[in-house]
């Protein structure tokens, strides 16, 4: 069967990174996401399943507690979702990919156009690539390939095609609210080939940090808020430390920082010769994979009321905090997950290696899956971060394509499956 | 003469406000000083003065060592220099005042219209009122008393109205290149009635930390050019002090920080969950009067030099520091100079009490004079530097009136006089 996979698989090798190539063509930033989705519902349709295709209502979903998008309106960005119902008996699976891109950014720093597709020793280039065109491409290779080799499955396959990933995974949190679930879920975030049974949420936040203005020349009048805000970045520090020290999962062995608290953004005063009085501080806030978003909010809040601690300035004046924009739900799926096995027995078997098991550093929609879904989801899958969001992001086409072949085996092995009759 | 000089002054009190209402109501920022220049112009004319006008030569000035402004055109700009020839045998006086304005800012904090003139409670309220139109008004009345109890000075006076002050004192410079010069200067700048033979000079400077860019979920993969800046901010801290500690003028007692570095504005990153790569400081660095402004740049240069001991990062990405903007030249008189006798003495006999002697905290346009004019300038004037700059910027008239005394004496003693035949 494996060795079925992968002929099939090399036969359609061609075909595979013309389709690839077709989607990172579509430049799917925000808002522009409706092409590339019509050419994945249409390939949704060609291996039979029903798919349902619908713009997100923003006024419904702006009341969930876990929306976040710095829009409402989702017209011409469409969700797309195709179930293929199994012939009964076995477990179901969910596969998720989001096909938002982020911008391409300065165009001057690509060495060639930023939606190319082109395929140079062996990378296929563009926006998207990895993050995570690449991913899905393996994802509908995958199911083509089961097809192709004349198997069907016992089990329920659910593929999301979903938007607003980038920008805080509304997608797949309408998806959620559509009423899909599954036995578990996969998501071909770019993991390198590691598996991430656990991924760590985010949010972000600003502090500002209070002064009082004077003259330069008088400074000693004023009170600074740069020199303030260098207290409040090493207390952060300090809490990011002690946050850090907890997390004693085997899957952050070796990672320095598995939860780190991230300075992003910092910008205050307006006149050289003037004492600032006030600096604004703008960072992300790594949550563990079993934390609950509300409570590592609750300790920033509690640990910047210690301030006072360390100057008297800020019982007076309390630096002010907000939590604003994007936050990513954390995920975590036990390591005896029966998925896990499953997924673990396929990359041995394709790759001839020990799979490595990971916990991710950066938030996917698998939170959401895990946390509101009740459908534990896995992220594993083919790039490297390192080029995501980038100019000249690329993914490497053999690693596409041995992702497919471990996905094809997935679903057969946890689905279960029947041959063709033909 | 002081009883006359007084009386003159309170039966011209109506006119000396009014004369100070028309000119803080020319509202002349940057750019809108014809109206105010040409009102000056014609007091000096009804002086007997014989009086410049004329627009800076721009290209010409711009090649000036001390020229800096953010302009190199002054069309509608001009400068005003009025000169009475003494009657001979006595030394000359230059008076010199500013009256280019800050701009009003926020609106919505100002009480009243920023160029009221409005009289309340003794207080004269406006936009320049004590930067420095007060002051202005103050030398304008001396010349004035003078004048009207009948005695002609025998050294002469010129009244140089310059603009680009708040600029960075190309208007002064213009008036020098000129060629005017006298024995001693005065600016009556708002020193709250305090003495000030010695100015600090400053200098704006810019400093880009650099850092390296990374996500925030895998922060370790990056440098934060926030907490490189943290260091260099601390570092010039250090600097700070160690300059401080050197000066031991007693001019300087009971002053915290002399000459301080001020670090005005902070701006680092783009997006909350990235690791920031630079960070751009902007700030001021106070030069003692006796300094020069390419020491006190040297110094820092050097100092910065010395990060790579606090931290090898440095070593590879040495912060780069530029100066930039407006920078004032500091000046000094000696205490003995007999310009200072002759202030303090008329400072006694008018108020009664000994005058408070200081270095100011702030530049003023009398580094040119001392450095560049070799004409010894004290600052010396009405008016308090805490509502400079500020929303409902105010003067005390009586405070006005008190300096228009003691300059009106201290012109008689400096420069000698006759009585006017009848």
């Amino acid at each position: 069967m494996k060795t079925q996979l992968h002929r099939w698989l090399e036969q359609h090798r061609e075909a595979g990174i013309e389709l690839l190539q077709q989607m990172v063509r579509l430049p799917s930033t925000q808002g522009n996401e409706q092409s590339v989705q019509l050419l994945v519902a249409e390939q949704l349709r060609e291996l039979g399943m029903v798919v349902e295709v619908w713009e997100p209502d923003g006024e419904a979903l702006g009341t969930h507690p876990y929306f976040y998008s710095p829009r409402t309106q989702f017209a011409g960005s469409p969700n797309v979702v195709g179930v293929c119902q199994g012939t009964g008996g076995g477990r179901s699976l969910l596969l998720n990919g989001h096909v938002d891109v982020v911008p391409a950014g300065s165009l001057a720093q690509w060495e060639r156009d930023p939606f190319s597709g082109a395929v140079v020793d062996g990378k296929l280039y563009g926006r998207g690539a990895t993050d995570m065109k690449g991913g899905n491409a393996a994802l509908l290779l995958a199911l083509q390939a089961v097809q192709g080799i004349g198997l069907k499955l016992r089990g329920d396959v659910i593929f999301q095609s979903v938007i607003e990933e980038e920008s805080g995974g509304a997608g797949t949190l309408a998806a959620i609210l559509q009423g899909y679930k599954a036995d578990a879920a996969l998501i071909p975030e770019p993991t390198n080939l590691r598996i991430f049974p656990k991924q760590q949420g985010s949010m972000w936040f600003r502090i500002e940090v209070k002064g009082r203005s004077a003259h330069g020349g008088t400074r000693y009048e004023g009170v600074s808020a740069i020199e303030k805000s260098m207290i409040v970045l090493s207390h952060l520090q300090e809490l990011e430390a002690q946050r850090n020290l907890r997390v004693t999962d085997p899957l952050y062995a070796g990672n320095p920082i598995p939860i780190p608290i991230n300075i992003g953004v910092i910008e205050g005063g307006s006149w050289p010769s003037s004492v600032p009085d006030v600096v604004k501080l703008e960072g992300r806030m790594g949550v563990a994979p079993e934390e609950k978003l509300d409570d590592a909010k609750g300790e920033m809040q509690k640990w910047l009321a210690l301030l006072p601690g360390k100057d008297p300035w800020f019982a007076s004046y309390p630096p002010e905090l907000t939590w604003f924009g994007a936050r990513w739900v954390p995920g975590s799926v036990d390591a005896s997950h029966p998925f896990m096995a499953v997924l673990m027995a396929q990359y041995r078997e394709v790759s001839g290696q020990e799979p490595v098991i990971e916990a991710s550093p950066w938030g996917t929609d698998g939170g959401l899956l895990t946390v509101l879904a009740d459908t534990p989801c896995i992220v594993f899958g083919p790039g490297v971060t390192q080029v995501a969001h980038y100019p000249n992001e690329y993914i490497v086409l053999d690693d596409v394509f041995q992702v497919a072949e471990i996905i094809a085996l997935t679903l057969l092995h946890w689905c279960g499956w029947d041959r063709m009759e033909a």
